[in-house]
């Protein structure tokens, strides 16, 4: 173990919440997890992170906790704006964490942290330029650019899911059309699969099916399932042509449970990154899966956690 | 002056190129400018940056010099690649420079350029977060986030005017449908004016009309300049609110020929933001128009050799 105090780090999902303590190098030294049971509310969230934290560190004397957290919310500050599917309310979280523990607390969006840990530790090699980007439930992304984490002005850049790539596309919930989550989340996959299925398209599908559920038709045969995934797998590759576009990354990683379709997923994406990148903006570029799973919000916030204490 | 050598600083364009001789501290003490006459080739307009260059530097030991040229290009190498509308050929503008002057020479992309110009010099205000986007024949940006240009790995970054927007949209010549910049360039607007009046659009325009012709219009009230150019401006706004979701900025300039339209493009972008930017996302934002004119390359150009001889 290094000479300098370990680290905390925190990922926090609508389901559960994992934290770890790390020595300074990022080796995790102790590990616990809890289910987040966000239907008790927002006290008894605060309550279960504390345990939580209390009981990777024990008595050791941490330099900071690294936290990744849903948004929106504010990095600088390090409240929570009552984000969707975790909590109603606004939670302080940098000020609970700093006076129960004592020592700097980080908050961060978890794409952004996923992004981190991606970088550092998701086996794809060195660059200064790397995007993550997370199909799930809903898409998120965080951006790496010239060895920095981009949060920007207001902390809550790479918010890609709610860009808009099809102003005649379906409503999003957020109030605009044809945002990127929209239409390639695994929700939003499911969702046109379900109500194909309603108006009477024949399939070998029953409904409700789930994201899942499309893709494995779609590798057996079906021909719904098969167009209803690549329309997700093609607006995703614009998605993706925009990023390499404006921000001229070195790799984009894709991650989340919809990215599990492997193939099914990448090889449209690529095809259109081929099909429509400008000259030179790809040359070299590589889109791949992410390497570390469901572990890369703890270990990103390892990430975060080390930058942290290092500057 | 201050001790330091002067700085030296070039701005090509398609049809005029400028260059100057600047103190440390950005002050131009001289200038000089040329027609770019490309159609007299590759070799002419190369002698024509060398006799530019030679006229503002004259005797004086210059530190470096920076310059502001369209792509496509590697700035990493200084090689400009057959960039439209100012040579089919590739220059390898940075050797060629550096040769001939004995000093390091550092190529940009105009775009990202004239966004060091309106960051530092265009009257905005400190900030580490600012994108310019100039929409004039065509559509570009550039990036600074967190203090510095972001380039990225192929220094291609700030592609704007080719993210796709409408995958529905009208074919660029680049392949793709629906990017910012056939839908919203000066080029852009006049094509679709044109083409609904030789659709026989009733209108009190008469083709061929150019954008400014298309605003003038649209003031006077008339129903299909005001439709034209409004469509423009929405799909703009669109652009402006992934450019917020994405990357955070605090200020997004808009320069370039069709901005100077202003309420009429700026009313219909500033709207799209209130309407669909996410929470949190547009807090404290400004979206101004540009404040360095046709100096904004010069000036970016300076401002980039600043930091070149800085670093």
């Amino acid at each position: 173990m290094s000479s300098q105090p370990p680290l905390l780090a925190v990922d926090l999902g609508g389901t559960r919440m994992r934290a770890a303590l790390a020595d300074a190098r990022g080796v995790i030294l102790r590990r616990a997890e809890r289910l987040t049971e966000r239907e008790r509310g927002t006290a008894h969230i605060i309550q279960r992170i504390l345990e939580l934290v209390a009981e990777v560190k024990r008595d050791e004397p941490a330099s900071c906790i690294a936290v990744g957290a849903p948004g929106p919310l504010d990095a600088r500050t390090g409240v929570l704006f009552h984000p969707v599917n975790f909590s109603e309310d606004d939670i302080p979280l940098k000020t609970i964490l700093e006076e129960r523990f004592g020592v700097p607390a980080h908050i961060q969006n978890d794409a952004n942290v996923a992004a981190l840990g991606e970088w550092k530790f998701g086996g794809h090699g060195p660059t200064e330029h790397l995007i993550y980007v997370t199909v799930s439930t809903g898409v998120g992304a965080g951006i790496i650019s010239h060895g920095r984490l981009i949060d920007g002005f207001n902390t809550t850049a790479g918010e890609i899911g709610h860009t808009i790539i099809d102003p005649d596309g379906p409503l999003c919930p957020s109030g605009h059309r044809g945002c990127v989550e929209v239409i390639c989340s695994g929700t939003s996959i499911a969702r046109t699969a379900n109500e194909a299925l309603q108006r009477g398209r024949g399939s070998s599908m029953r409904e409700p099916v789930t994201a899942q559920d499309v893709a494995a038709a779609a590798r057996a045969g079906d021909a719904l399932a098969q167009e209803v995934f690549l329309h997700a797998a093609d607006i995703l590759g614009l998605a993706v042509v925009n990023l390499i576009h404006l921000l001229s990354p070195e790799i984009v990683v894709i991650g989340g449970g919809v990215a599990q379709a492997g193939d099914l997923l990448f090889d449209p994406v690529r095809a259109q990154v081929r099909r429509y990148a400008m000259p030179l903006t790809d040359r070299g570029v590589r889109i791949v899966t992410a390497g570390l799973g469901q572990d890369a919000g703890l270990v990103g916030a390892v990430v975060l956690a080390m930058r942290q204490s290092e500057a």
